[in-house]
Formats: structure tokens, sequence, C-alpha cells
């Protein structure tokens, strides 16, 4: 089973690399850019049932791919 | 007008990262996870029309985003 998490920063939290991107895109001339977000994407391939991925899926989110202070996610079904 | 850019590496490039989250994920005892992908995903925000936004957004992924030696990336309107 393929699924698929996002990763991305709260709402009201800065992301660093966004913000380094826009004000470098603003100086090298892009200026019609008025906002960047970015995410991080993990796709993984288990060998298990869905109700079992899903599961470990979960657990390695909120463990190891997120640090739920600054972050959050969302996860997804790719394929069977 | 909002545009996603979706970085990821060549199929036959081997990504450091996912290697990494795989190895760790093993030896932490997740051992049904049989592959893992990383993507990186850009959310931009523009003052242009759908054809300037594409031909620019086209640009800075080519030019800052992606190392195209190891790298493609995929271009989609998210909204107006």
């Amino acid at each position: 089973m393929r699924i698929r998490v996002e990763v991305k920063y709260l709402e009201n939290v800065e992301d660093p690399e966004a913000l380094s991107i826009q004000r470098n895109l603003s100086l090298l001339g892009y200026g019609n850019i008025n906002r960047v977000k970015t995410y991080r994407v993990y796709e993984f391939e288990t060998s298990l049932d869905e109700h079992d991925s899903f599961e470990e899926i979960n657990t390695i989110s909120e463990k190891i791919l997120t640090n739920p202070v600054i972050q959050e996610y969302k996860i997804e079904k790719i394929s069977d």
C-alpha cells in the first residue's frame, strides 16, 4: 500500500525556508510573488493492510516526521 | 493566483533523506516500510495572470528550486 504524508508549518508559525526564498526572489527581480509556502511530502510503501498501514504511518508521522509544536501533518492513501 | 511546484529526485537518483529515514525506521522496529520517497513542495501566490504566472514560476523552478542533474519538477495551478 502507498501512503502519502504532507508535513507543513502551522498557520501561525514562520516558515524560515519560505521567507528566505521570498526574500531572494524579490532581490532577483521576481517582485510579483506575494507569498511562498513550503511543504515536505513523504511517500511510504508498506506491506501492511490499510488499517495497519495508517496506524503505523500515523505513529511515524507523529513521533519522527513532525514537530507538533510548529508543524502539522496530513495522511492520505495513494494506492493499494 | 496560487501555483504549486513539486520537486523530486529523478527516478534513477538516490534520495539521501529517504534512504536515511528508511534505515532509521527499520532500526526503530518499523520493518514493514518497503520504500520511502520524499518531495519538496512550494506554493506561490502571485499577482500575475495565468500565462505570466506559469512563465515566471517555470523560470524560478528551473533556475532556483531544482538541480536539473538530479531533480525534476511539476507545476500545477491550485486556484485563481
